[in-house]
């Protein structure tokens, strides 16, 4: 590699609000989103909520010349909605399904269906070793009472955890995707802290807004407008994260918003913006390590937001047991009632009407079986990530405080982890 | 690190069989595990099947003095069964639970409650990065006809894989758990050709069968006894496999196996035989490196059992579809069925019948929607293992004719792809 190496990558984000039979004008965004990519030829193009596998397929077709590899993620039973397109090989791809993702009894939601997902392509680009992350996560529906708040913070850990995990000889890493959180939100916080990723909003100097000057989310968006974060077009919750692992140095030359209007008819790409950012690598001069391992002083932020963190989650995990046992109650109940409905039938009594509360009573014991079977898997998930977080914060105030490293400390840290689990 | 560098490592295996209330002398044999645990003094103890949380917490709190660190592995709605136990501190963990795992109307069978996963733990031992996992895979009932087949060979493709894209900057990588597959078994060729690891039983000089030399799986185990491997005492199921990823060289010293008899009563410590490990770590000789990458020349057997794997898991998703259609078809009758019984009540003609009929036919409507769902999600994650084998074979023909790696093979490529999922 030679010393002056520079590698300018242009990096296209959309989440394309694909609802098939749903949202408006699908077909012909569809079509204008593949003259767009083809026109600009980026060297990546990440997108969400691609629902349905024949719209990407339609565009795999239509983007083949300037972009000859491409991958849809699957899962769950609808899907992830996460595809991508690239100009280069894809040497490795993977994927992680988060393990909470809203209720399945919140139909009008979704969500749950969906099997919510980050996806991870690895690159090799000019010697480099590019890990490239796309995920969507829970949206967010009632900001003043989110009730998916847990399950997108345990997913914005285990996002964290995964990148973590997966990118450790990566020379560059970046997230894109539709994070569903503003840059304030506990799960943001966790994941940049955690896994040191830059957002590329924030680091450009050179930023330029969509060319009406509308908001990020329009407001055919779930999201509420009143809460606008300092971004001078509205709130933000699609993002561009990157960082270089080690010896390296990435930046973010320009980042650009755009709607894709279309000069005729005038409606827009998405009821999403999409992101379009030109990044550039380097070599990091001597001076400059950009490589990420947090020093004891700069854990503090670290440690602050894993105890936010671990309180939210812990707070879910009563709230989970609770409706377990709930459920596992009119389980109870339901069998009762069942029982006493079989012994009226047996016995002659009130036949007719044994009959007619049959249903309902075989439907209530299957129905809160269902639910205890769901919430007793919810809570599993949720102190799975509590654990994980305990560990991260038992060890990184062990780095902040060498000295508690002795055996007692640790035998401490087990035992406040012992509590968590025994709540 | 000195240049006559060498680590000795000591570990333990041991599928439990610990179902509550199901296992025999479950109490006994835990309190027995421990006090063997605490003898011994290994320096890892993996364990599967610990399906209780509170077994887990009882050799927790016997093993402590020996063994400081810990982790139970939460997943699913029973769990994942599996645990560990460090005489070293943990520096991480984090876990994939399997996106197949069995049916969930399969309830006498259980797999798909347990939430079956593999565990990650990393290691920093004498200045080396150790990746220790521990797994189970779904069990096989019926050896002559497994309909869990393509589930199995999924999950260790998902396990080869997760190893792959976890273990790139670990020195050591090490494998234990209960594969239930024979050493010739699809899924075990698969996940040795991917990942390159060793299997201690093949590699070592020192192998001891256990004090009775008894089978490793004794008869009240499922797997059919008939079936011999090449092993001396019977066919083999848990494994311990290993590798060092560059600059070292593993090997295992000794492999033992023991049933823990009590010499009292007479009883073994669970259903399977546990393997003991001590493996030796050095600085590989500069003759031998050991750091695993397919040469062209050695792509052939990789190459054979990804295609055998690619047509398992195509036959496994045309099933998949095949189920949730003839489920879709169901599900709709039972819809008729419901607005015919409707109008028949509406009408006032044969009510009694109308009403008793009512309860089937939600029944059927319901269940069977269930089953169009499950077929779906399953048909989605044999896709996405299918797409990730096609991938790496794809580049692995690529690699061994590197003429193919021109424009058109690679659309070749994608083509095929296409055929595959459009099927």
């Amino acid at each position: 590699m030679k010393p002056n190496f520079s590698l300018r990558l242009r990096v296209f984000n959309l989440n394309c609000w694909g609802i098939p039979y749903l949202s408006k004008h699908l077909a012909d965004r569809m079509k204008r989103l593949g003259d767009f990519l083809n026109r600009e030829s980026f060297d990546l193009a990440l997108l969400e909520e691609v629902w349905s596998e024949q719209d990407f397929q339609y565009l795999r077709q239509r983007l083949m010349p300037t972009y000859p590899a491409a991958h849809y993620f699957r899962s769950g039973i609808i899907g992830s909605g996460l595809c991508v397109f690239s100009k280069h090989p894809i040497q490795e791809f993977t994927q992680h399904v988060y393990t909470l993702n809203g209720y399945p009894y919140m139909i009008h939601h979704g969500d749950w269906f969906c099997g919510k997902a980050v996806g991870l392509l690895v690159l090799h680009l000019s010697g480099l070793v590019l890990n490239v992350y796309v995920t969507h996560l829970h949206a967010e529906y009632n900001r003043q009472k989110d009730i998916y708040l847990a399950h997108r913070v345990a997913q914005a850990w285990e996002l964290a955890h995964f990148i973590h995990h997966t990118s450790k000889k990566a020379d560059v890493v970046l997230l894109c995707g539709d994070l569903n959180m503003h840059p304030k939100d506990l799960g943001f916080r966790l994941l940049k802290e955690w896994t040191g990723l830059h957002d590329a909003y924030l680091e450009t100097r050179d930023f330029k807004g969509s060319e009406e000057g509308c908001t990020m989310v329009p407001e055919n968006c779930y999201v509420n407008q009143q809460e606008l974060e300092p971004f001078p077009y509205g709130i933000r919750i699609d993002y561009v994260l990157y960082k270089a692992v080690s010896g390296f140095y990435i930046c973010c030359k320009t980042l650009k918003t755009t709607t894709g209007h279309d000069p005729h008819s005038g409606s827009p790409l998405s009821d999403h913006e999409a992101l379009m950012a030109t990044l550039c690598v380097r070599h990091s001069p001597p001076e400059h390590d950009p490589s990420f391992t947090h020093r004891p002083a700069e854990r503090s932020p670290l440690i602050c937001v894993l105890r936010e963190a671990w309180t939210e989650l812990d707070l879910a995990v009563a709230q989970a047991h609770w409706w377990a046992a709930f459920a596992g109650y009119v389980t109870g109940l339901g069998l009762l009632l069942l029982a006493v409905l079989c012994a009226l039938v047996a016995g002659g009594g009130v036949r007719e009407v044994a009959i007619l509360l049959w249903t309902p009573s075989v439907g209530l014991m299957l129905g809160a079986g269902a639910l205890y079977l769901f919430h007793t898997q919810e809570a599993k998930g949720l102190c799975r990530a509590r654990s994980e977080l305990q560990h991260v914060l038992g060890r990184s105030r062990e780095a902040q405080d060498p000295g508690s490293e002795s055996q007692p400390a640790l035998f401490l840290g087990q035992q406040e982890e012992d509590r968590a689990e025994d709540q």
